[in-house]
């Protein structure tokens, strides 16, 4: 018999379904659809405005994502439902929404409406950096062995800064909330009924370790009086390794879906994790870039090594018997999607029209033919803070080399070359800290879709990239989890490296470092090296000045 | 009798003539004409590519200028040829171009006309920065007096590095042509048939002095062993006084104008210079900035004192009995047209035009909603180099801040700003080294239309802001020296100062300091002193490096 699983990939501006032969791994359908809320960052729906760094969701959106896609690609695939063994479920995180007991999230409510903190707040929330900055703080004074596998600093974009956040700002807003779940587990129970929280947001984003268990009572206590209770109370559960069976469809869903109910339906997993299976990685030393809105960082590693500015390193994190290092950049597609929206000039718009050309293929085309070193610019990739590997919010980007023939395709191509120096400031510090990385692959749209910045990467890092996986990778990893949580009996498989093996594509594109252009990157690196240390390592606190003077 | 008097301003891109009033001061008439061919920074009209840093013009777009704009005057006034007492030129300095024996410009001939080094090199033609480099150090081992009244830096914008770099480049040119002279005087040479070199050039462009004449043989032959000659013999001649008749208008001349012949022709003057007595500026301590493509910043002094970092302070070189500071930025309304070109994005120009507002006007109310510091950005306007203070055209801009919510106005506003801190820093500077800036005026087409850049600047500089003279100061400058030039007996005037008196407007705008936003650039200004140090003053050699890769 036929059989078919599927993966919800649910990123930062839209949600997309994949149905996957279960025994060839072949993508017959797939469907996206954009939320209609997008990411809120200047206000709510009903005109609440928003202070500064927020960045909110609307969970409705993420439902629509699932009554839409799913049906969509079992029509477009002609795929019968009962020939569907499992669906999974991926999804950004820390993203974090208030709910009532029966999950309803609390911005579905007319009395939290204009609520700010009812919202799902975007894992680039980054509004609790006080938070997060105390956090840090709190965890050295009282020596919590956990801070130093999570790169010594706590992020803004963790859940439990904006847990905090939501206490210490609507703690009448958390004494009504019955739970505080990851959006991805409120999906899961949303199909379900049943209420989870995946070991993968456990792990990377709220300090939870298979020996140690959640961040202590005694140290969240000394955060806040009442954050223990909190967090124990509504929002912490033993968490649900990856590839469990969360439970199966419910009737509602399932018939809304067109699925059958009693359908598996796998723990959930944050989105850039998912797509380290569908990647096709199987040991250590291969690093993985998911090139999205941001670029995570993943690598195994078989010792548990503390390396300052990461984002964790779970044991059994991405793979079992490894220990999953996290990495990651917060702008990447962000900055290029900001850059066509704020930078491209009307007249290329007419000019590209004019050739009868996509204005973004335009641009490429133009940047493209640029050499290493030919704009004279240099940027700084931190136009939504620095993840890695300064854990630092309140970073903000630059563009330096700027003369009166400094054209668009020049910063563009500047704004893509500072993505590959903040990846190799990423790599030398695994390096420098004792986790090999000895190759290089990507995966995620862009990475498939911009040779010139592949090419790039390649010089850059002075690495062949091999850009592997799935269009739809996250997607394709949660469709894998799901045949892990349908099971054998069910034509799913035993485990995930079975499932790695039977269903990762084997196509990949290779790039190769080209010495020439190496070698003027080599050159550029070092003053991106030494502008990333100046205006990071407090050599100037210039952009943490015009950050408070803007608030 | 009615007189009247014409002063014919040549910029960066186009040439304006202005028809006075030579008793009222009235302006009566204007014409401008753009330039056909621009600045050459690209390639020559025939495709012959330039290399970096090449700013080039074509002589015959200012005799265009001529022909075109004299005749629209002198209709659109409804004046008598024979009425017009006098004729004034002024012109962007050091602008320099090789002739032949009658005049002609090397670049008009067959044979030159794919020879970069046979156009006219425009002031900002920086391509000699080496050559500048080379004069100040030989000049300080030498020991030449005069590099402390130059701001002990010489600047590849004056006249000797051009003049250098030709005889390096082309000593065939150098040894074909008659002559090297001033755009200015050239055009003063086709309109009267005489050779003269006008002393506002020869000084603040060409090192000559009054007690001390051009520098000596000895200096110019430890620079190369052919540039004495080639100065003295081709190029020095005794400097022409401000305000001196260089000649009479030709028959020919006068035909193709619709003047009369025998008309005055007043020596030149370099525009900003021209702009000084057309200000109304009639004593010390009053700092007026001609905002235009670059601002110049003169102020007088009655003592001599060294300043590090400006352009020259030659006694008579802005008025008589005074000494004549000038200091410069390179890069003001060329950044902002910079912006406009590059930088807005199509929805601005389609919401423009949406609300049938001019698409600049619409970018200036948005800017103007801001308030100091609400962008979070800061700026270097060094787009084209730093005149003063670092006197270093291997300096680039830097926009630094930038987040993801960014918006163009906000990139708008902070260049505007930028150009503010670097007037400020002009300003201490003159302080720091015994020259007092009291006042502060403010001249020139932007200064007139940009009531937010002149509320910025008051905000700033912390002091009133004065717009005032012409809307055409250099030209109305020009019409002045042009009567004093005609004389007394001809209804002129009998110096500079008298004619000053007479004819400058009378009529200011005030910007006043507001409290609030000055505190708040209090702030934006230091961390502007500590960029500019770090990367103005060897902290880090970022822009020279990216420079160098570009090459």
């Amino acid at each position: 018999m036929k059989r078919y699983t599927i993966g919800i990939d649910f990123g930062t501006l839209s949600g997309r379904a994949l149905l996957v032969d279960a025994v060839t791994g072949e993508e017959l359908a797939t469907s996206v659809l954009e939320y209609a809320h997008g990411v809120m960052d200047e206000a709510l729906p009903d005109g609440t405005p928003l202070p500064q760094d927020w960045a909110l969701q609307h969970p409705r959106d993420y439902l629509s994502v699932v009554h839409a896609t799913v049906p969509a690609v079992l029509k477009e695939a002609g795929v019968s439902p009962e020939n569907v063994i499992g669906v999974g479920i991926d999804f950004t995180a820390s993203t974090l929404l208030p709910v009532t007991e029966d999950g309803t999230p609390l911005c579905f409510l007319e009395e939290y409406k204009s609520e700010p903190h009812a919202y799902a707040k975007l894992w680039k929330h980054h509004s609790p950096q006080e938070q997060a900055a105390r956090m840090t703080r709190i965890a050295k004074e009282r020596g919590e062995a956990w801070l130093e596998n999570y790169g010594g600093k706590v992020s803004s974009e963790w859940t439990l800064p904006k847990l905090l956040e939501t206490l210490e700002e609507a703690p009448g807003l958390c004494e009504a909330a019955y739970a505080f779940v990851e959006a991805g587990d409120w999906l899961v129970w949303q199909l379900t009924g049943v209420r989870t929280y995946n070991a993968c947001a456990a792990g990377y984003k709220a300090q939870w370790s298979k020996q140690e268990g959640f961040p202590s009572r005694e140290y969240l206590s000394a955060l806040h009086p009442g954050l223990a209770d909190l967090a124990y109370d509504k929002m912490f559960l033993p968490p649900l390794a990856m590839g469990s069976k969360a439970g199966e469809l419910t009737e509602r869903v399932a018939a809304m879906c067109g699925l059958c109910p009693g359908t598996a339906v796998a723990a959930a997993n944050i989105d850039a994790h998912a797509g380290v299976p569908a990647a096709g990685i199987d040991g250590p030393g291969k690093m993985l870039a998911i090139v999205g809105t941001s670029t995570c960082h993943m690598v195994l590693g078989c010792e548990n090594k503390p390396v300052p500015g990461i984002c964790g390193s779970p044991e059994d994190g991405l793979l079992p018997g490894y220990f999953g290092y996290e990495a990651g950049q917060t702008c990447v597609g962000d900055g290029f999607a900001w850059f066509n929206e704020n930078c491209l000039p009307a007249s290329y718009v007419l000019e590209a029209a004019a050739d009868g050309v996509n204005i973004h293929a335009y641009l490429r085309e133009k940047a493209s033919a640029l050499r290493p070193g030919e704009s004279g610019l240099l940027a700084l990739d931190w136009f939504n803070g620095n993840r890695s590997i300064l854990v630092d919010a309140d970073l903000s980007g630059m563009i330096l080399g700027l003369t009166l023939q400094t054209k668009p395709e020049e910063i563009y191509r500047a704004l893509l070359e500072a993505t590959a120096y903040g990846t190799r400031m990423i790599i030398e510090n695994y390096r420098a800290h004792g986790v090999e990385v000895n190759e290089f692959y990507a995966t995620g749209g862009i990475a498939r879709k911009d040779p010139l910045m592949m090419q790039i990467y390649a010089d850059v890092l002075r690495m062949p990239v091999h850009v592997v996986g799935s269009q739809q990778g996250p997607a394709l990893g949660s469709a894998m989890y799901a045949a892990v949580a349908a099971g054998e009996e069910k034509g799913g498989y035993a485990d995930i490296a079975s499932a790695v093996r039977a269903l990762a594509p084997k196509q990949t594109v290779l790039y190769t470092p080209v010495e020439e252009n190496a070698a003027v990157y080599d050159v550029l690196f070092e003053e991106y090296r030494r502008l990333h240390d100046y205006f990071g390592r407090g050599g100037a606190d210039t952009m943490k000045t015009l950050k408070k003077l803007r608030a």
